[in-house]
């Protein structure tokens, strides 16, 4: 029942039925059969719609089963009412894909959960499989295919996004970042780990984030997340927590939510990242994609500001990394620089170093970050720097070329950098398209991303 | 001992001397008398350096004694040996407030705690209070005057600082947002309670945020912050937590620093906001400066994303909020827009009222905003939009207008949106310039906000 090969007809189909398209394109339409043709799918396409002779310059068909040729996949799109009858009919005609992209089923009423019942039913008896309904469908920005109703910027990065809302399904915030894409909806027959099993061994997916309401079996979701988070960080982001959050997922998306401290637990012991909100997928998505592993706890902080040092103590503490404790040889190496009265260690001040010893500030970062990098208890580092609206002492060289510099001596070692100030952004833009060096605009989350990586890191040493 | 005349010195001098001028002046030479006369400080200045007849065309004197006119304030930047000197000729010339820049006293060795510990002493004899040492000194942009070693963006934003750090001196991250500030530094005499003192009643000062590694005063600071509370909302970012951060709070500014809980529960009885990190600074400053107070704990969320509605749900209850419970009068008039098989409530999912039901953007929008905004359980909303690429639906008028103009209606109740897609920033920016919405990145930090507003008011209305 479980077959990879059940979801590769969802993301990799020859040929598409498209059941339910509007008369209507252009700009506002939403027109789910312009969108595919739009998006550059080389399958075949058929346009399904009993009132019409042609869409866009395609032969349409009155119905599904008058597509002379054999159909991989139909997306159904219609009104609630008239779906079980279009499901039928496609099992007749061989179809064994179906997503379902319409509302009103589990997530609305007593009819709908009825109706959904019934699709389920028919389906079953059919050979299909059904995706949703109260879904977006899939999207393989790989083979151009989508069955998204808005256009969507589809670019090959190696990120397979798992959903049950169309909002994470066109691809978080910034609507970019979509590689392949399941939206899985109300869940009735394709679930997470089926979805998840299709992404275990694909080469074109190295990150895999889900978006979860609810799981229903939650034994084969635990059995496959534990598999596939040793071979590919999985993020999560369980939402409906409490009670009412609980009620409003069962009315989102029909979900059967169970007690949140139970998805905490599971998601521990299947190695799966539990995310808090949607700025940290952005966080670990460039950190998993482009930093090596964290292989330890032991944190070099290197700070400008001593106020700031601090502030990483307590965060390191929170987020369960610790400071890494310096050898003798590499204190020396980074005391050569201070002023007699100050004794640095770790989280290492480095601002005494140049504005009162008065070494150039190139030196002073080079020599503090090799030393750090070289030693061995140190397995990332913590940058705390500044876009200053003006330099904060004679510099020869640029630092956000030396910084990177440096760290690409290292490749085996995390360096993580917190950037402030007016000129940050600048800054931070010229620093990671060296791609040496991450740059992130809290401290917070620098910390929290670097212990996210060390997560990771352990489950896949464990047992 | 704790006058606010003290503390007057050392924000609103007639004259100051700055000893320990250096010949060095223009970009990298952090110059503090050559800053103090490019900020626009119009008091008198006398620049003290036995080396020189003139800096920047100023008659410089050997000593601060040479000075023929009275001095309110003395700026004292030289090597850590000579300042218990400077300061007792400062006391001879009867100066009662001093400023100590320099490092290497308490937050360095053993011998700068014995000389932290000299000139506290020479100045409690001579009737002058000390400000620091290790401190960037106070900045005012309402008088132009400001001690800093380096360039300051000073605007006269209502926003008091009170720090120990440079780092938050100079206006947080963004280096800009600097009304008044002042740097305790090491505050071996001026302390927190002083300086929130002098907060209290400055009608130029409507919020105060606090940079805290230690308080060695707990019940006068409780005692000032109690009552300041009451006036203004106090932020508070205490850093310095766990053991190893209070070990290193207390090498950086020679803090004593109590356990954790100790500090929590101290602020929640006085009223003081706890925030985590340097983005929720941001994020309160804004909304306390322009929106109403949150006077109850019941929230209407409007949201184009069903998710994203759950993900409220979890937030409310994780920031001590909760849902309103709409009227049936309030969920009438929503429901009118919405498909038959859907029941509408809180959170609103306006979705498919102009997805499936058809009605335009701006209706729908102004409907539900309207019918929450009037209903009697409701103390603030959470409204969840997307900058799209393209309008999700067809709107006769710009939705950037629509929300504003309502929330504009209702001025005794906030309004929060978070916005995301490619197209948020520019649709944020267009929303704020209007001051009726404010915009956050991200669902948590729109709701955290939110709930402080709460926990300012509840504070304010309690004995």
């Amino acid at each position: 029942m479980y077959s990879n090969n059940g979801m590769k007809l969802f993301m990799e189909p020859g040929s598409v039925a498209v059941i339910g398209v509007s008369r209507r394109t252009g700009p506002g339409s939403f027109n789910i059969f312009e969108n595919l043709v739009n998006s550059g799918f080389l399958g075949k396409l058929y346009p399904v719609n009993p009132y019409v002779d042609e869409i866009m310059g395609r032969k349409a068909y009155p119905s599904v089963k008058d597509v002379p040729e054999e159909i991989d996949l139909a997306v159904v799109s219609t009104p609630r009412s008239v779906v079980p009858g279009i499901v039928h009919e496609c099992t007749e005609k061989g179809i064994r894909a179906i997503i379902v992209v319409g509302q009103g089923f589990a997530d609305g009423d007593e009819e709908g959960r009825k109706l959904q019942a019934e699709i389920l039913r028919i389906a079953g008896q059919g050979g299909a499989r059904i995706l949703g309904p109260d879904t977006f469908g899939t999207a393989n920005a790989f083979n151009h295919f989508t069955s998204a109703f808005a256009p969507m910027i589809m670019k090959r990065v190696p990120i397979g996004i798992i959903c049950q809302t169309g909002f994470y399904f066109v691809g978080l915030p910034n609507f970019t970042v979509v590689g392949k894409a399941i939206d899985l909806g109300n869940a009735c027959d394709i679930e997470f780990a089926e979805a998840l099993e299709y992404f275990e061994y694909d080469p074109d997916i190295r990150l895999i984030f889900m978006h979860i309401e609810g799981i229903s079996n939650g034994r084969r979701f635990m059995e496959v997340a534990r598999r596939v988070a040793k071979q590919k960080p999985v993020l999560a982001l369980k939402t409906g927590k409490g009670e009412e959050g609980a009620r409003a997922a069962q009315s989102h998306t029909g979900s059967l939510v169970g007690r949140d401290e139970v998805y905490d637990a599971a998601f521990r012991q299947c190695g799966v990242i539990r995310i808090g909100d949607t700025d940290e997928f952005e966080d670990l998505a460039k950190a998993f994609l482009n930093l090596p592993p964290m292989k330890g706890k032991g944190v070099a902080v290197i700070t400008i500001t001593g106020a700031g040092g601090i502030m990483a103590i307590d965060l390191l503490e929170k987020y369960n990394l610790r400071l890494a404790k310096l050898s003798a040889e590499t204190l020396d190496r980074i005391n050569a620089l201070a002023p007699a009265w100050l004794r640095v260690g770790n989280p290492t001040d480095i601002w005494p170093a140049f504005m009162i010893a008065g070494y150039p500030v190139e030196q002073v970062f080079t020599t503090t970050m090799e030393a750090c990098l070289n030693d061995e208890d140190v397995s990332g580092i913590i940058l705390i720097f500044a876009g200053f609206p003006e330099p904060p002492a004679p510099a020869t060289v640029d630092t956000a070329e030396v910084l990177p510099q440096v760290a690409g001596k290292f490749r085996g070692k995390p360096v993580l950098i917190w950037l402030y100030g007016p000129k940050a952004d600048a800054l931070a833009s010229k620093m990671e398209r060296t791609g040496e060096i991450l740059v992130y605009p809290t401290l917070e989350r620098a910390v929290r991303t670097l212990s996210r990586l060390n997560q990771c890191w352990e489950y896949r040493l464990g047992t």
